[in-house]
């Protein structure tokens, strides 16, 4: 006899195989793989951090203003990509640069009034007021700038960039670089070296001396120099140095010793007494190269920032208090966050995080054409900061690219088999998938004026991608 | 009723999965894999290419013999890969080749008699008598040389190494190396530079020129220059050009733009009528560091030469109609083989294979210590001449280690994650695998003396690691 009971309910049929796509959380994922099943992890996370106001100007920046919006920021990638600095000349600023009047220090970033300047860019601009004989000492140069009697400008509202805490006067040397196609002209201070420096934040005696050494030596050796030499096409060499392990921002080496090559039968030639101390100078400064790239790229956004309305940055410095982007079509205006830490870092020998002042100079324009941390798959150099492996370094790279909205045609990563490294980033990705540009720079000590004491990357702040994000929604709308 | 009649076998239970090792020809393994099987497919070819003499000589030589030359080999790799030779100075051969005489000229390649000699050769020979001013025409030259008035000798007799179809008189200057650490030194001429050359198989009147301007005009600017400043640690070189693109074979450009950086304040700074001229022919010759770096190889091969019976090259040189190599104590015998073609070539407009001379020089001597086609993975140039792709010469370098017997601790791979490049190429390694060392090098024209038509990879010939194999065995029993 049967037992009687409720039904015996019919048997839960489990399946064999499981197989799962996880969306967003890995650890998910990692417990299904654990158990000896197949799980496809997606890496997914609400678009822009899930700040409401950006999801609602993404949906129209991605909706209906994306078309036009593609349209503008192909222009912009084309422009970013194809201009073709040469070097032309060397000359005063007040001779070269437009706007440059003879009581104004540029200095790097965006404008910020002296009060908020941190302390290596104080001092660079009081080393800046000395070369120029302003002053004799610290004190009366921070006078002068204090009283007003000393104007202070940001390089690039004239389209000068200066590498990390750099300061220019009127009759400080910069280099002069022109786009035959577009007719912008662009400018930079000639790379003062390693050492006690006044772009490391330096206001010693020697760093001065280094000032006052470069206008009077340095620039006119390379004023005959770049005269007697074949014209340089200057990413023409950076695309040469990115074969060669240059990522054209950290590390110029390549770039400067191509530069070298191409200047040596005219500085072999040149008349002066002060050429061989001058060939010294040039042969024991591997960032040589950095300012006369940085003067190109700026070239190039000047070009591209004639478009109207992209979403593609146009612009990026940092002078140590605010980091600051712009976009084409809102050209004069900064979008400005906190200056990050620089993180990644490698210190020299004694110092740490602790000692590091934030991100600071117009050397991140690099990052919008494709160079610096664009292009760290191209740098054995820039791996060393991210462990060692060149997997971090390329790793790096294509993080980059899901921000940019084009390759570049001209420098090439060989590490990727010879893939264009990404150009013109666009700032509805930024804010979508809350990756901002990765920046390879130095690092200067924070208080002391003793300069550099190490280099690594900063990543952009996202609040001023955020902010440019909302303000180019509002001037569509 | 059931039928009668044989009875029925059991049924063939097949296995529901198939997993299949194949060993050899691949196609077995494709065509289970096409079949939607699995299979390993395990790259194997008869040792030696079952040649029985060899096989029996290698039984021995991985038998009974395998640990003293395993020592032996790991004592020649050691010396082959810390052999730090610095360049010392410049002078003729005369003065500084040991064993140099007035009436000889030195030639690349092993030990051959004039009636043997490939025209490229013959034509640098000419070019070098008429530079020593012993004759006007190549007919006199020609007719010198076959008279015995003027004698041949090979230059790695001499501890010389030169690049293509070099030929040195005793008046052509040739750079001095030196390692502290052995006491050996070589010496290499002055890269003599593109176009009508006489290295390239060029006799002409500016081929003849250049070596004039070589022994008048840049030795006397080196010389001062090498003077003047800090010595050069040559694989110290080296090894930063190989982070920066070079396998230092076929493309030494990087390792020369940092002589030139190293050299630019003496250069600055001498003074000599001919100074912006050789910066100039410096600066315009991207090879100019080559025959450095092989006199540095061949200084680390004569200290492993030393070495009591190994089986690891320390010879390998081509004279164009010749390959040979030597080992360590059997120093003085070259095994040759016929020179080999130059494959996976590329070619100068308006040439192709048939014009190609076979593959010539003592720059061989750069594969033996881990640089060359070793380093293949180093160089995006290098990759050009193997279809573009980087993956191409990661293979390359992979295949390279295969035969040889350490990986160098100084030369370092960006593409394989800064993994040495490989040492020490084993001979008994390239028997029993049947694969012989990868040669990046340039190609001249067979019979025109029209110089340099192209360039590509020369795969070494089997036979005369063969015939060392066995001399190597004979030596043993």
């Amino acid at each position: 006899m049967e037992s009687s009971g409720p039904p015996t309910p019919p048997p839960v049929t489990l399946p064999e195989h499981v197989r799962t796509i996880n969306v967003g959380l890995s650890m998910f994922a990692e417990s299904v793989i654990a158990q000896g099943a197949e799980a496809v992890d997606v890496d997914w996370k609400i678009p822009a951090g899930g700040r409401v106001d950006a999801v609602d100007a993404l949906g129209r920046l991605l909706g209906p203003a994306a078309r036009s919006l593609d349209e503008a920021n192909a222009e912009v990638v084309r422009r970013l990509d194809e201009s073709t600095p040469f070097l032309r000349s060397i000359g005063s600023a007040l001779d070269e640069v437009p706007g440059m009047d003879d009581r104004t220090i540029l200095h790097c970033g965006p404008p910020l009034p002296w009060a908020e300047f941190i302390d290596p860019l104080r001092r660079s601009v009081r080393a800046a007021v000395m070369a120029e004989g302003w002053a004799t000492s610290p004190e009366e140069a921070e006078r002068l700038v204090v009283t007003g009697a000393v104007r202070l400008g940001s390089a690039n509202r004239h389209s000068t960039s200066v590498p990390m805490a750099s300061a220019l006067g009127p009759s400080a040397p910069v280099f002069v670089v022109e786009d035959p196609q577009s007719g912008h002209r662009a400018f930079s201070g000639i790379n003062q070296g390693p050492g006690q420096t006044a772009w490391f934040g330096v206001e010693s005696p020697p760093a001065v001396e280094r000032l006052v050494f470069l206008r009077d030596a340095v620039a006119p050796v390379l004023e005959a120099v770049i005269r007697a030499s074949e014209p340089v096409d200057v990413f023409s060499v950076v695309a040469q140095a990115l074969q060669m392990g240059d990522d054209a921002h950290m590390r110029t080496q390549a770039a400067t010793n191509i530069l070298i090559r191409h200047w040596l039968p005219a500085l072999a030639g040149v008349d002066h007494p002060a050429g061989a101390e001058v060939a010294r100078f040039i042969a024991s400064n591997h960032l040589f190269f950095l300012n006369i790239a940085m003067a190109a790229a700026r070239c190039a956004t000047a070009w591209a920032a004639e478009v109207e309305r992209s979403s593609v940055v146009v612009g990026m410095a940092r002078n140590g208090t605010t980091f600051g982007i712009r976009l084409s079509g809102l050209e004069d205006r900064w979008f400005v966050a906190p200056a990050p830490p620089v993180e990644d870092a490698l210190f020299h020998p004694g110092y740490g995080p602790d000692d590091g002042a934030p991100d600071i100079g117009d050397s991140a324009v690099l990052e919008l054409i494709g160079l610096g941390g664009a292009s760290a798959a191209a740098s054995p150099a820039v791996a060393a900061f991210l462990g060692g492996s060149m997997g971090a370094a390329v790793a790096t790279t294509e993080t980059v690219s899901r921000i940019c909205a084009g390759l570049s045609s001209r420098f090439k990563l060989p590490m990727l088999d010879f893939q264009g490294s990404p150009v013109g980033v666009d700032i509805r990705k930024v804010v979508e998938l809350q990756i901002t540009p990765a920046i390879n720079t130095g690092i200067l000590h924070a208080t002391d004026g003793s300069g550099q004491v190490g280099a690594g990357i900063a990543r952009a702040p996202m609040a001023c991608f955020e902010e440019a994000l909302l303000a180019l929604d509002a001037s569509i709308g």
